[in-house]
């Protein structure tokens, strides 16, 4: 079930400025035990949402790696998305009007501090795993930099411990999409839209990758080129239709703009001397085929991070297999979370 | 020095229709030898154009693979591409003004059939090599099926025998940047031109992959995401730009068209039906960071043809690398073109 934290008080911005105020969407899954040790925190991505267990098949149920009849499951929506927490679509208490385009610069920094302010108000002291898949990652990355002492384990999952030029410029080819529309910064939830789809498309390419489009997008025999229309053009526009009818380009935008600035080790003497105070347990899992966190990547990650054990998970799916391959992925967690 | 061949009849196309006027606009470098022996004809990729010599250095020198002292090299632009040969924004004699989006569809095979009257005219027969990189290869496999027998030697390099369904996701996605400008639909030729700068942004991710971001476009210390501009994101906008000002969304479009038609084995029993009858000897070239056309893929296409030999470039910088890894491709190719 949905959740709201109002935070009391304004929530200043590492940019600069502030959130007037700050709601945060969360769900959580099982019960908290008596000594509130069973707790464990997914951090989700991009355009997911505090449901892990909608978006995350197969992970919140019994005798998978969230079991919610073992564990006390966290999910908090990033500030930016529209699924609960303040975002570009909710009122701006100066104006009484959305944000729209005016909303603020939020970085990975502030997301993570804002699901700090959750936990308090949850009186969760100690978390015992910390989740991060892609994006989600960036927020694990860095809540484990900001308090090292503070968790057990961690899982990082086809993830980096900054934004590298190759996924900035990703985000910015999105962005240039979205701004191709020119009817996005017009103020209507719906502007943008087209640019957004074109974005989504871009996005899928790079989830998905080559090996993931030819198996699933095959050709049926017969199909004539000159005619047909090919599978993968209405997979992309199918795509990015679905995106535009449960999102928004602005929200798109903030997001894609919160991504750019993750660099754990920015003011920490660099990435390698922020992650060397990884107190967490940690795993770090690759997947063989993801283009946009190469498993060379994740092993550079884990290198960095001490006592850091390596898997990898065999896919054809690329980045997306994080949330397709969930046996393999059972099969590496389950036993970690409960030893 | 650029020329052209004005076709003296219409042109018929493949998916129905005709170009009522078709000039073929092209180069050739060295000199045709007495016995019209030492042709090698090379097949340019996407937004290059007939200058072989300007898009792809180190290539048309001497002791280079296509060393003008030895051989006669043609390079013919392809239809839909604004270089010359007939496109979107030459005149339709029906009406005299340009054809922008009204421009029909022209297959992969057109295309070859236009460059076999080319070769007519400048009466070739025999062509010694046959070179395709990229989109380039597209066509090289398609002439070698319509021709076995006109070839002595061919070379393929990051090429594939149809467009796959991840190459075509890769191109239906920069149609939908395009379409998300509303300009594009415009009678002008500067029509759609955010979307197509989108366009040639997402074209460039596939081209240089994480790797060849990684590597060239890292920021300088001290630099600060929460106010500076990332150096990916000035580099994408940038490539974008500069295509706007080489090119037109119409042109892009015909093109990316053209190429979703390829399949070298469509109504010829399949692609190892249509490659098992080539002749040439051929050489296959893989780029070990390709995203597009993996060195899994290439291998494939490799076994395919008859005595054809695998060779890979090791390269970091993934679909380009073919522009620019010459020292690896002169070595490769040089020895293959002389024995």
């Amino acid at each position: 079930m949905l959740k709201e934290y109002r935070h009391p008080v304004p929530f200043s911005l590492e940019a600069g400025g502030q959130l007037a105020e700050l709601t945060i969407a969360y769900h959580t899954f099982g019960s908290l035990n008596v000594d509130r040790s069973n707790v464990v925190w997914v951090c989700h991505a991009l355009t997911a949402n505090s449901d892990v267990a909608d978006w995350w098949p197969h992970t919140v149920e019994k005798d998978c790696f969230l079991d919610p009849g073992k564990w006390f499951v966290v999910c908090a929506n990033i500030i930016g998305s529209p699924y609960g927490t303040t975002s570009p679509l909710s009122a701006d208490p100066a104006t009484g009007e959305p944000y729209y385009g005016d909303f603020p610069l939020v970085s990975i920094r502030d997301i993570v501090r804002a699901h700090r302010l959750l936990a308090s108000h949850l009186e969760i002291d100690r978390i015992h795993v910390l989740v991060g898949s892609s994006v989600g990652g960036f927020q694990a990355l860095e809540w484990l930099a900001q308090e090292p002492e503070r968790f057990d384990k961690s899982v990082l999952l086809a993830t980096d411990a900054y934004a590298s030029p190759w996924t900035i410029a990703i985000d910015e080819t999105q962005r240039m999409a979205i701004e191709s529309d020119s009817t996005y910064g017009e103020r209507r939830p719906d502007a943008g839209m087209a640019g957004l789809a074109a974005a989504r498309a871009i996005g899928l390419l790079t989830y998905r990758g080559g090996s993931g489009y030819n198996i699933t997008q095959r050709e049926k025999d017969g199909f004539n080129p000159l005619e047909d229309v090919h599978r993968p053009c209405t997979y992309q526009r199918y795509q990015g239709e679905k995106l535009c009818n449960r999102f928004n380009a602005y929200s798109y935008m903030s997001i894609l703009n919160s991504f750019d600035t993750h660099d754990v080790g920015r003011g920490r003497g660099g990435i390698a001397e922020a992650l060397s105070k990884v107190k967490a347990e940690t795993v770090v899992i690759g997947l063989s085929t993801d283009i946009i966190f190469s498993p060379q990547e994740m092993k550079a990650l884990c290198a960095m991070i001490p006592g850091a054990q390596y898997f990898e998970i065999d896919s054809e799916f690329g980045h997306d297999g994080f949330l397709v391959e969930h046996v393999q992925l059972n099969n590496i967690l389950t036993p970690f979370m409960n030893r």
